[in-house]
């Protein structure tokens, strides 16, 4: 029988598991600094993306082993007659489960909680070097219709 | 001699003028409502947007007349060891002044905005319809480097 993921805000406890998931990555192993103990600007930006009711930290749990993460920011804008948006960034799934459906129901579960919040769009952008994930999410029922363009400060 | 181009954050007062601009565009011509009165889902987003400290809706002005807007999302990611980004949307200039330059001094004066905020990253979307825009942000130095997707729910 498939167990069960649930999902759940992360909590401080969980940090240290997300960003080794997130340094266990093609593009993450470039960017980031998984270290004991922690570099303190992870800790800083749990406290400010926990303390903002627009952002939401959401890991998936197998029993009680964390084993995905994404971010969820919800934003209202003007455009499309006022319309609340949710934007989904730095999914990862442990490698301990990938392949076993996790990405999915993280993305579904995403999709899920922005029509709770009263979004009328969910978006996201992967990058190109990824060609997996843009037909992961094509098969979620996301379409490419965008450029995705970003500037390094 | 060219007149100056000033910014500020959008007031109420504002907001006409800001949903005439949203609605006078190729694509926004089939999905905005500019109406009198305005629809209340325009004001209800402009207090949400204004009432948070992570977004700003910016008017560019000439003289006293509004003549662009754009809004910027500051958004805090556990990604790029704990990195603030910018994210830049809903940009629009006011057919009177196109032409003359005032997206590119709207987009830098977001570039800038980011910096102050101490983003390391400044990002946006371009819909793929509008082949000019992706061009006009390569010019400014953003790069496409990732997919755009979305999903209406």
């Amino acid at each position: 029988m498939e167990k069960e993921i649930t999902f759940r805000k992360a909590t401080k406890k969980d940090l240290d598991c997300i960003v080794a998931m997130l340094a266990d990555d093609m593009l993450g192993s470039k960017r980031e600094r998984y270290e004991h103990p922690l570099p303190n600007s992870y800790i800083k930006a749990f406290e400010d993306i926990t303390s903002d009711p627009n952002n939401e930290l959401i890991v998936a749990c197998d029993d009680n082993e964390v084993v995905g993460v994404q971010q969820i920011t919800f934003t209202p804008y003007i455009t499309h007659q006022g319309g609340w948006r949710a934007t989904i960034e730095g999914v990862r799934t442990s490698s301990s489960v990938r392949g076993k459906g996790v990405g999915t129901k993280l993305i579904k579960w995403a999709i899920q909680r922005a029509k709770e919040r009263g979004c009328h769009l969910v978006q996201l952008t992967t990058d190109k070097e990824r060609s997996d994930a843009l037909r992961f999410y094509e098969r979620l029922g996301f379409k490419a219709t965008h450029e995705g363009l970003k500037m390094k400060l």
